[in-house]
């Protein structure tokens, strides 16, 4: 069971976890080198947990202390109860669902080992907007795909954005890094992936035509909104497909081609 | 061709279409009372006026003065030029894209209008958030849906969050309100639209089996994030459809969730 300790100075060392969470820029290098992600609210937290990440401590409200009894009793970790205020002039925003974890992170797998066992598997180059990755993952986790690699430049699933706005699907589906990155997909083919690379190209084939039957040993991959997937990365596709679009729209915003062709390249399109 | 202005003062009544739009709860009240909605950014800008929204006026720094040249020669509304500075004052918050524009509302067209020549309608139920709403409307004009209809609690297409997530496609995809609620909903019905509404519910029909051929006069319901679709609506529904879910997930963001849904009745499973 852990300790409930009350704290009530803002410079406590032992909130050090959680001081500045509102500067995206500081909080992008810190993390990862002090080996921690921030999960907040309980349900994302609960997520963490039962995905085996280990807590190195909690930011409470006495409210969510109540609420959040079982968690705290289950983990060693230490537990801070603070004000409201007080959590606010931590983190340096208003902290509505007023409970915070910092996890500890894991080593990633490497791409080689989450393909071993993947029959679809998602493929991001430069998506580095943290609302587009967490909406990434949660719609990867619904819609059946079995892990998400990345370009070096994505955005880190595991910041707490990413990890909010995916509900923690980021928990559920598993995501390594490929690197380099032409290497990487060259690997992917390697291990019996086919790639297909999502382009609003009018010369691509249609998504519905590519997908006509539920696809395995299958990667999707797509490149960051407004400026979509690299020359090279197209390059080095296998086939390149599109959604088909109406109205002259000339793009869908990246989660939204995401879900879409999860979706299909899961369904296919089976003989009647 | 429009007047160019320059104004130095941030309290000019001239700016008063611009104060405060970081405020969300009294621009929402101001805007239908006052008639206007702000387009805000070079691109969306050109598309409310290419969709022919009348002009009130413009807010630009002395930059992007440069970069409209046309649209400013092509408008009889007055166009104020200010600092980056006294934009910020003025509207709240530092304005990247340095071009604002206030347009005049139109009128919303009757539903029955819009449903007499559309062959598939999206049909949103307390979708009461500004980013959800947008990206409905942008996958709904890139997936081929002919018009959204909202309930009456529905966020508003117009408010300017609504519009940039949109990147223009409410004023490319019409909107109507169903109000009231369910008569409208009766209404879609009587003007021979099936009603599929979207539910996580695991005793509904799978999406992929119930659009299995391109869909025509359907209207495609979604509630909102969290809740969904209330007891009612889904009572109102010729079928209730869902989206396969894999990892135990329970749901998706509804803008995913409407992406794959407005992508299967247009794509359908023809036979092979």
């Amino acid at each position: 069971m852990a300790e409930l300790i009350t704290v009530e100075d803002p410079d406590d060392p032992r909130l050090h976890d959680y001081t500045g969470l509102t500067d995206v820029e500081l909080r992008r290098r810190r993390e990862p080198a002090e080996g921690l992600f921030v999960a907040e609210g309980e349900k994302v937290i609960r997520r963490a947990r039962d995905a085996g990440y280990a807590m190195r401590s909690m930011l409470l409200t006495p409210k969510w202390a109540d609420v959040m009894r079982d968690v705290i009793d289950d983990t060693p970790a230490p537990v801070y109860v603070v004000s409201p205020g007080l959590a606010e002039q931590v983190t340096g925003y208003h902290v509505h669902r007023g409970a915070l974890a910092s996890m500890r992170r894991r080593p990633l797998p490497a791409a080689a080992d989450v393909l071993r066992t993947a029959r679809r598997v998602a493929v991001l180059e430069s998506v580095n907007d943290h609302t587009n990755i967490g909406a990434v993952f949660r719609s990867a986790a619904a819609l059946g795909m079995d892990a998400v690699l990345l370009s070096p430049d994505c955005a880190d699933p595991l910041y707490r954005r990413s990890v909010k706005v995916s509900m923690g699907a980021v928990f559920a589906v598993p995501h390594a890094r490929l690197d380099p990155w032409l290497d990487g997909l060259a690997a992917v083919r390697a291990a019996g992936f086919r790639l297909l690379a999502l382009t609003p190209g009018e010369r691509a084939t249609p998504l519905d035509e590519a997908a006509r039957h539920r696809m395995d040993r299958v990667a999707l991959m797509l490149g960051a909104e407004g400026t979509g997937l690299s020359a090279k990365a197209l390059g080095a596709a296998d086939t390149q497909v599109r959604i088909p679009m109406a109205h002259g729209v000339d793009s869908l915003n990246v989660a939204a081609a995401a879900a879409v062709a999860f979706y299909a390249v899961a369904t296919g399109r089976p003989e009647s």
